[in-house]
């Protein structure tokens, strides 16, 4: 394929920090991406040369035991391989393996730039916060951090209409976007303690939600501070540390813990909804960088930070 | 309980043309409304005189095996009775049996007119509907019939951002309303045909939920062919005769058809919309009347296509 | 594929009286059976030269967006495409399209004759009667039908431990059949009026799921009249025309009905409970013939009732 | 009510040692058995003196929000009061608060000794355990603790039809008891590595649910090296400190962990089973005392290792 746009994500930071061993020196990376096929291979069916396609940031088989149940990130001979163990998206070129099962014809009149952010932060945010964590209408959701994660959870809660979504994070200019792109509360955990601000937005209960959107032990312990009796904590966050459970409180509360890698099974609903308007991912793109100035992209969204990045968009 | 605000169903003139047997002479009518706690028996430990509350069209014990399953409307004493079996809501005082499992309390801050519609029509649009109907993000719905039910259909259907909503109706002014009210297409079944309408908006292959919410044997025949592989065809109306179900069609199409009374087991979380403002009810109130203008209520109502009449509300 | 192992189908014989016109004469028939897989095509990767392999009657590419949901009956180059729009495995070799994800392995240690009842029967019964019936333990469960697919509904519906399973035919054979399989009781229409029997068994309720396994107005009405408050009515058999559905008893009753052709999605799930002998399928198998006694067999089918015959195993 | 039989559970020892200080000394202690109903309250209309019930261990008033969703151990005025804030059932007599919605009629030709064992451990065996642990056909289930608890969540765990169910502790009594019941196979982990034998007995996959009935922080970390991708850890035990929770490994397992407090809204279900035969909940009850051995219960019942111990019925 050759690449349209692409993007970074926070995973490509940690491999370059040699957080990642799976993914050797060397690699191309980039896991995100539209583009357009240029050749095929003899057992591809689906696409053919010039079919404009979202690229989802795992590949799957649809044969194994776990693509057959949806399972597609446990993939026996894909799952996020992209970028990882072999070279990825940020290039002119990529080779896409099981490609009739991990990429998605655009149809026409889609944006395409905006198509860019379903490859991995929508699916991820989608399953991995929202549906594990079940939000249905009139529900109140805590989102614990406030990164381009957290905004994608909070965009795909709000297709079901919960009563409130309260933001968490500690970057005021990132809580700042959220109540902009709808969260009914905000709280900065660097001045307000949030669990005694949550409680008081719930009467007393917590959430019915928690998501949690950051990876560190601190904001998961936060997470179970925050759920109410019979809710959920959903964790999205990449985690290199265990963390408490604090089973002595929990037990007899009803409530469930989840975890997942996002598998994009919800790649084509994400897509019908970015087709009928009821989501706009372009809203998460805040610079633009040709492929040329990529180390500039990097430094940028190295320090999201100070430069009120959230997703940057690379264009070959 | 005192009546603050009633209101009238379609299922009142029924009962004027003597279609419901249950319903002796002289029985007061109504089964929707708010009111004051005016008076509570030795058994009511919820409620004390003059608490606001919300009064569901369906009374549940809470004890029984229905009750206890959520079923409220096969409640063994209680289910649809009020307006009904017993004296209903049309009046200046009304006597509610089961009270503390069927009254809802209204917290400060609430429209007591907009709760109005969540007696009944809110309910039974969402959980006949919307929720057997099982509306999701991206999904395309076509609600048959354009009148109160049906736009209470919309009005919930919408919770779930769906990427279509299809409104079918014969009076272009509701089928003009639920455009205004976030419907993405209409068809007038008059000038159009909608079976070859629907199929020309979902690219020739049906909807994932077609809701009948008229109540005759041809609405419900349409329904089985607007809905798609693997879709629901969930009845809201109440139907007095048989219909064809064309199995010959529909053996292989993986389809479920869903019946139900509304249980109003979803108003508590109906309510938490509406005091989030996700929800809207009164915007199908389009009269109001005082009590001693009842019969000019039912006059309108009775004419409701005349008359752009919606719901009216009742003021004693 | 050589085929080791094969059998008739009740679709074969209405194949053999002109009623699928989607089968054209000369068409080899069959949609069932174990094999060894002889060659394999350029895309193939699952399987090799030599693998015995359970065949599904349904063909799925894994690709499309059918067979992504698991509704691998609808798969749009796929289906029920064997022994009708293609030739079948009543033969000495078949061609198996979609061989990846339409074969199962079948592991050490099955008895392969029992698992040619999975490549039809077995997950018919399970996924259209016993899942859409949501069966659970201490439920009450009527099948009407006690014919192979009636059967293997009841085989199936036993996995979730139901109070009751009441089976209905005519055919005292069939019923004593049953009986002898573990259903808890039988009625046999023939004698008995099998809605007041029902009735009886259920303390008046009627059956938390009606399986309706024959394929007629009469046997599909009859599950109506079956079914409690709540409850579901699982279509499997084959219908050539529509049938009443009763709405003006039924609309408020909390029914669903469902139909489904087969997806075989279930299979790796039935191949689970019959390697821990949870399952035994080869209970059903009555009769034994060469394929050159091919039209002995299909005699010996097409008057099951006189010849006792459940199913029959035809080996080359 | 006047009690029949009751029994003692291992909340009760822990009472005994001053671990649940919301139960003062002087407290009646008992959360479960059969009795007669004696006297009746104003507002109790489903009951009458002579009726035959079944005590639920969690007291439930069936109109807060917490019992209208079926959560009844969280009622805001009920939950688990017996025995623990009100006297209980290790008594001749003992009071039922909310008793329409917190006993259950006993139908004529039930063992009521066996019905002792559905006050608390059958359901909360099934409901923390199987029911939260998604027990299907063909699963693989490991359990953690053999004793009351953790056979009570095998015997219902069997109604499913799991392929394997294996059972883990450290009493080889009561492992051979668990295999006598139904377990597929067993480890006893004073002798050899659980996870190595499990990952040996499920093809180095894990099992599809792992159920903890211990309660302790090595147990629960043992669940979560036993679970399989897609799985579930479903708590059963009451924890009294924290456990490591290790997200580092499990975060992109799509896995989930679940607690809850029996809510006890599976008993009539339960009960359903009981008088199908489909559980036979007597196999549990292995010593029988009067009340004024009500000493010699608790020391047998305390020292259940030595003495064989699993239930214990005490009658007046």
């Amino acid at each position: 394929m050759r690449i349209i746009k692409t993007t970074i994500c926070g995973t490509d930071l940690h491999i370059m920090k040699g957080d990642v061993p799976t993914c050797k020196p060397g690699t191309v990376l980039g896991h995100e991406g539209v583009g357009v096929v240029e050749q095929i291979g003899a057992a591809v069916t689906t696409f053919k040369p010039g079919d404009h396609v979202l690229i989802s940031c795992i590949s799957s088989c649809g044969k194994c035991e776990y693509c057959r149940k949806g399972a597609y990130s446990h993939c026996t001979t894909g799952g996020w391989i992209l970028g990882n163990k072999i070279d990825g998206t940020q290039a002119e070129f990529v080779r896409i393996p099981h490609a009739d099962t991990s990429l998605y014809a655009i149809p026409e009149g889609y944006d395409e730039e905006a198509l860019v952010m379903l490859s991995d932060i929508f699916p991820t945010g989608f399953e991995c916060g929202v549906l594990n964590g079940k939000v249905e209408p009139g529900a109140t959701v805590a989102i614990v951090g406030s990164g381009p994660i957290g905004l994608a959870s909070l965009l795909t809660a709000l297709f079901y209409s919960p009563a409130q979504v309260i933001m968490i994070d500690m970057d005021q200019n990132r809580l700042d976007t959220a109540i902009r792109l709808g969260a009914t509360a905000m709280v900065n955990s660097r001045q307000v303690d949030p669990v005694a601000r949550v409680m008081e937005l719930t009467g007393g209960k917590g959430v019915d939600c928690a998501i949690e959107a950051v990876g560190t032990p601190a904001t998961f312990e936060l997470c179970q501070e925050l759920v109410a009796v019979g809710g959920v904590v959903a964790n999205v966050g990449v985690h290199g540390a265990k963390a408490d459970l604090h089973l002595e409180k929990l037990w007899d509360r009803n409530i469930s813990v989840t975890t997942r890698l996002v598998d994009t099974v919800s790649t084509p609903m994400l897509m019908k909804t970015v087709g009928a308007k009821k989501l706009n991912p372009q809203l998460l793109i805040t610079h633009r960088f040709r492929l040329d100035q990529g180390m500039d992209a990097y430094e940028t969204f190295g320090h999201a930070a100070q430069n009120q990045a959230l997703k940057v968009i690379i264009e070959p």
